[in-house]
């Protein structure tokens, strides 16, 4: 209680410190013995593997990129930035007599995560969303490490400097100079006709069989609840969003098979189609709506995709402004500096912490006309319930894990203390 | 001339009418011996199909569309009122002596263009885009009618009440009371490393064998650039956009596959990542940009797309005008109405006309950060020039035709005045 005490003013609904969290306060040290450290893939690697893929060799992805104008020196030079930085935190962390397992991506596994004491993110953000994503044990710290600060924004890794300097970092943490912070997640339930639990793992860039035969789903599953009779019951699916939920209508890839003969392989586009659904907010009433889609973040997620719907630029605040006032018959000068200060407190708002218990929705682009309404463009919620009536949508976690989500599938999204992931903040 | 001078107020750099068309004002009469209606596909004939395919029958598509609570009679019912009008149509041409050709989306062709003296559109604006697409003749009228009023906005099409008395509109036509409203259209230009002119449709739904090898081209078509040490020249697609070109990463579905078995099929979202280019307006600097996407549209389509992404909604103004009002220390009563107002004079200044000779470019969630930068949000313009920085990313025009846009690809997007689309202006 105490701990949470020290925080800045509350919001109300801020959740008072469990007993676990109080606990924690006195024990707030942390002396792991063993540390996963999980590394990203570097577009350089990524495009290695692209092109060696194509039967293209390194000498020939150096002239392929040299004509396109990009550089692979450059992409070189980034790739050894990063690595030289994880060398430094294993080091680091091997000098205080920590056992350390070094894994990418494909090799981190919920085993790991039994395994580690504490899990190392040592990437940007993507990389901590990827950690965090098997990570659902409250006790389980993860830390997440900058390892390319000049082109990675790092919301939600430590600041820059311990980049450099790790050991500083691993200093406080064994001398209990800084806080717990529990951000939270969200939770979501699928239920209704035709939904799919088991996600696309939308960084693995691959679909295995399994998945291609999950296309067929629809009438398979359509003909089992007809014979059953089945009721279906909210299914919760195994996966928390760190930062957000998006909904809406993806590009469907799914090629069906039959035999191993490709049928019909489907290919619409995401960018022009409308997503159509309902939504009803802390069980309001349901609402149908046609827009680009609907995201639903946390607090840690504010600042990230929904912060980018969302914010706006001086050019339309100056003109908003400007209109503002010619209607009201004013006379403000509207100078560079108030605009700008006017800018930044708008986009400001729309931030908001990661402990503070509450959701925020945002509608991308609605589309307003006869049929299709939206009383609310935004807001704060606790839970979020969408009804699909798409084509071909997904729920897509995080931009890591993609669900389909099609016309009668109902998600319900929603906040539980169980659900936080327990990260490290440390002062600059 | 003189037709021109009807108009409001021109903006400055609007043509004045070619010698063509003011010869077309003393022969403003519709007189057409043979007429093409082109109709759109309803969602009752897409999910018939589609069931169809998987191996179900219309009876087992009405037990699974109530089960997701969708209507099947409520599908069938805007199908029939979709097919009423087209007969209304066709019946109304008849009687004037008009020789009349009906063809589905896939019937469509050049050959149907160059048979027709005019062509009809029956159905929404999505069926006035693809007769659209395949028109490059300025003699060539088109005209749009909503066959679905209730649902449809039409905007490109003719005023509601002639859904109803075609007749009416074919009497007008013959007399002259109308005028010609020819559209600008986007060209575009391609060049550099990677590029591919080979469109795919997305309203087809359906990959060739050939459209699947394309995904090779990246390694044939570099091996043979620096085997022929070809320098490209800008190549000009055949399409035009009557609405938009919107440039963003998309979700890449080629399966490669290599004697008919798939390789590794590709499968990322473009719902959450990022587009990275390079841009240039009116061959001014060039600026890096990331972003959810680029849009540049015509007057035509100042009403659409670009404009469901630049439009505000009233909580927004009025959240920016309350914050500018503390800063400036005022005390305005932001009633409804005043931000309603505010709201309407803001969006309406985001749409143009067809007529005007300019393109308008917005850029979508602009990432501003220390790399990226976003000198203008949107403007309008005469040329734009982008350059890829994307992994797979597409130029789509017209939510119709997909254009791979890759690594070290540029495009040019302007206006000329022979691609102008000529379609019909009739007053309710």
């Amino acid at each position: 209680m105490a701990y949470r005490a020290l925080l800045k003013p509350l919001r109300p609904g801020t959740r008072v410190a469990s007993l676990w969290g109080a606990r924690a306060l006195s024990e707030r040290k942390f002396k792991p013995e063993k540390v996963a450290v999980v590394t990203k893939t570097t577009r350089y690697e990524f495009e290695l593997q692209r092109y060696r893929y194509a039967g293209l060799s390194e000498d020939d992805l150096k002239q392929l990129l040299a004509m396109k104008g990009s550089s692979y020196s450059g992409l070189l030079e980034r790739h050894n930035v990063h690595t030289v930085h994880v060398e430094h935190i294993v080091d680091s962390l091997q000098r205080e007599g920590i056992q350390v397992r070094v894994l990418r991506r494909r090799e981190y596994d919920e085993e790991a995560v039994r395994w580690a004491d504490a899990i190392v993110s040592a990437g940007g953000d993507g990389t901590m969303l990827l950690v965090a994503s098997k990570v659902f044990d409250k006790d389980k710290p993860v830390l997440g490490v900058n390892t390319d600060p000049e082109r990675s924004e790092g919301h939600l890794c430590l600041p820059v400097c311990y980049t450099h300097a790790f050991p500083e970092a691993l200093r406080k943490l064994r001398k209990g100079e800084f806080r717990w912070q529990w951000r939270d997640r969200l939770r979501l339930h699928l239920e209704g006709t035709g939904i799919n639990p088991t996600p696309v793992d939308l960084h693995e860039q691959q679909l295995s069989l399994a998945e291609h035969n999950q296309a067929h789903r629809i009438s398979t599953e359509a003909q089992r609840r007809r014979e059953d009779g089945a009721v279906s019951c909210p299914y919760l699916l195994p996966v928390r969003g760190l930062n957000e939920v998006f909904i809406g209508e993806s590009l469907s890839s799914r090629s069906l098979h039959h035999r191993g003969k490709p049928l019909k392989p489907h290919l619409t586009l995401s960018l022009h189609r409308a997503s159509y659904y309902e939504i009803s907010i802390d069980d309001g009433p349901w609402e149908k709506q046609k827009s680009s889609g609907l995201s639903v973040c946390t607090g840690t997620g504010s600042k990230a995709w929904s912060y980018n719907i969302n914010k706006l630029f001086e050019e339309t605040v100056k003109d908003v402004l400007t209109i503002g006032q010619t209607q009201a018959g004013l006379d403000v000068p509207l100078t560079q500096e108030f605009v700008e200060t006017v800018t930044k407190e708008y986009n400001e708002s729309l931030m908001f912490g990661p402990e503070e218990n509450r959701l925020f929705f945002s509608i991308r682009e609605p589309i307003v006309n006869r049929v299709y309404s939206t009383s609310r463009q935004r807001g704060f919620a606790s839970r979020v319930c969408v009804r699909s009536r798409c084509w071909d949508a997904c729920m897509v976690v995080d931009g890591g894990m993609s669900f389909e989500f099609n016309d009668g599938a109902i998600a319900t999204i929603s906040l539980n203390e169980e659900d936080q992931l327990r990260t490290i903040l440390l002062k600059d």
